[in-house]
Formats: C-alpha cells, structure tokens, sequence
C-alpha cells in the first residue's frame, strides 16, 4: 500500500511487524492512535520502551519482573519448599491464574529439541539443580506440556535430580473438563482410562456432592 | 490475568487498549518486544508518537500528511481539475492503491447521520463548495460508500453544489469482479441490471478480446 505520509508509513511497519498483524490491520491501529490525547499516545509509546528497557530477569527462577527478584520469589507467603517447572513465562502466568498454586516457580525457558539444535545447556536446568540443593526444596512440579519435546525434558530433569532427596510430581493429564470424549485424541483417552483414579479423590467431581 | 510485574501489567494494557486486541494477544506482543533489541524498540515506540505528534491535517483536502500541504495535493503531476470526494482517508488510501485516479481528494471527513447527530455543518462540506469555485474544478466523483448516510451525503453534496458548473459523477455500482451472482444482495443485483451498460464499454471484459 502507498501512503501520502512518511510518519503513517512508519507507524503501519511497526505495527505490522508484530506478530499476527496484517498491513490492514496496521493501518486500523495507526490511525485509531490519531484519535488519541497526544499524552496518551506517549504513555501508550514508553510502556513498550520502559518494558524493554527496565524489565529483569528473576536471578533466582528467571521469571521476568521489575526487580532483581521476581515478586512471586520476594513474596514471603508463599510455599518455598514446592517448586514449580515450567517452559515459559507465559505458562507460569497461565497457572498464576489459576490461583491453586502457592509455590514457587522455576523457569527452564525451553524445551530439549535436537532437531532445532536446543540442547540440556541452553536451558536454565543446572541453576535448577543448584537450586533444589541449596533452598532445601521438597517436591518439584513439572508443569510442561505434554509433547515429545516436553515429555524428553522432563525425563532430562528427573533423571538430573533423582539423586537428590525431592520428591517429583507432574500436573495431571486426561480430558478437560466440559471436553467431549469424543473429540478427545486417543492417547488422552487411552492414557486417561489407564491411570484412572477413585472418583471421590476428584475434588471438583466430588465438590458437587457437597463436600 | 495477574502479573508479576507492573511493567509487563502496563504493555499490556497498552496493546489491549487498541480495537481488536485482546488479553491474550496483548501479553503475546508484549512478550515478542522482549525479544527485540533496545534500539528497534524505541523506535517502534517513536513511531507511535511521532505519527501522534507530528501528523499534519492537510488544510487543502484533509488528507493526513507530513506537510501543511499533503503529498497528492503537492503533486504537480496530477490533474487538479478533477476532485475525488471521500469519507475517510482509508477510502482515499484504497482510490490510490487502484492506481487509477489522478486527480486529487477532498474528505469530508463523515457522513450525515441526523440519529449520531452528525450534520453537514461538521463535515468538510463548506470548504468543499469554496474549493470548487475559487480552484476552478471541472468535475467531482462522488467515491462514498453507498448505504443510506452515504447517498444522504452524496444528496446533499450534489444540492449544495448544484449552482456551480461542476460536472458530478459518482463511481459505478454493481456486482464486484469476481463476486458471484448467486450471492449478490437484490439491491445491487436488481439495480445493476436496470443500469446496464454495453459490453464493449466494460474496460476488464473488453480486455480479455485484445484491446
């Protein structure tokens, strides 16, 4: 597309080098800015500059913040000893959210892929080994998705710590709830039927029963 | 959703506030920032207030441009004699990506919408009528969307201007190139039918028999 201003064409490219965001899109975006109080195209503008520039990396579980240590690793409530495993810090939200989670988290930042040359180094696994050592942790969680690059990870990371005395638990898989067992792959429906579990153990089956 | 820091919390908020995006996306495209260098991000933000900023209203045809005078009415080249009518500076960036107008613009900025309250008096229909006169203009094209503000606009535009010696045309309606019959609206089916026009004159069909 042409554009009879230099500053319109500028605005479109930024926006539209995001991902997801067509030329169309960009333009929409542009000029929905032009509508805008000039000071809050500016705080619209710095929000991504101070993000990228002041945001820090968690020394403890590389989760990202505004300080040093993260404040969910600054939080003094929260559970120490329980450890959380996750890919990203996008997963790590996605179960913050959840609320049912009151440990702490630690970020690998990766999965073990060989074919996209990712191996054990690149990802945050020895400071995890470090950690459990050290901060006296008592059960680890994996909660990595369920793929062969994240099931080769986690197999990595159990094997790395069988030699340390923490207990090593993984997030349990089977159909979503309001999923259709139909629709359902077969490896979730087979596995779900093998490790089935004793109906009243399931606290959200057994919590309209009145519990 | 919860965040572990303000400044992931006010990206978010920025990116979420735009139309169409949401939550989700927006914790997406703030994470895609983060894995920018500093200097791209400061001038994808730039962008953003420079375009706020230093956009210019172009005091000719309210096109947006760098300058006083947009770049298509700085434009030597093109015929000024011939004046394209839109709403938005969107239509007028889809009359330039077709290539096939070269004469200038003139946007009137809306449509007239007694129920939103919008009359003539806050479009750009005043100086449309001064421009005419004082420029010497031949012919306006009526290239405004055709549902019931729009041929309200275009009513009112061609009674306003009635008594100057302006040729008004309007760009022609009817089934899009490569739309289906099947599917076309009977409005624009019916009327497409009544104003026909002979084939030869159809400059795309005739183009398939060697012209």
């Amino acid at each position: 597309m042409k554009y009879s201003s230099q500053l319109i064409e500028k605005a479109v490219e930024s926006f539209s080098s995001l991902p997801g965001i067509g030329k169309k899109t960009a333009l929409r975006l542009a000029l929905h800015l032009l509508n805008k109080d000039p000071d809050w195209v500016q705080s619209f503008s710095d929000s991504f500059t101070r993000l990228r520039n002041e945001l820090k990396e968690c020394s403890e579980c590389h989760n990202l913040g505004d300080d040093e240590i993260c404040a969910i690793c600054a939080d003094k409530r929260r559970d120490n000893g329980l450890l959380c495993i996750v890919e990203t810090i996008r997963d790590l939200m996605a179960i913050e959210e959840t609320g049912h989670f009151q440990g702490v988290y630690h970020v690998v930042g990766g999965l073990i892929s060989p074919i996209d040359g990712i191996g054990p180094d690149q990802l945050h696994i020895d400071d995890l080994a470090r950690r459990i050592e050290e901060k006296g942790i008592r059960e680890i969680v994996l909660a990595i998705s369920p793929n062969i690059e994240g099931e080769t990870t986690m197999f990595y990371i159990a094997k790395r710590l069988q030699h340390l005395p923490v207990r090593i638990s993984t997030i349990s898989r089977g159909i979503s709830f309001g999923g259709e067992l139909e629709y359902a792959d077969e490896v979730t429906l087979g596995r779900s039927i093998m490790a089935r579990i004793p109906y009243m153990q399931n606290e959200f089956s057994a919590a309209g029963q009145g519990s």
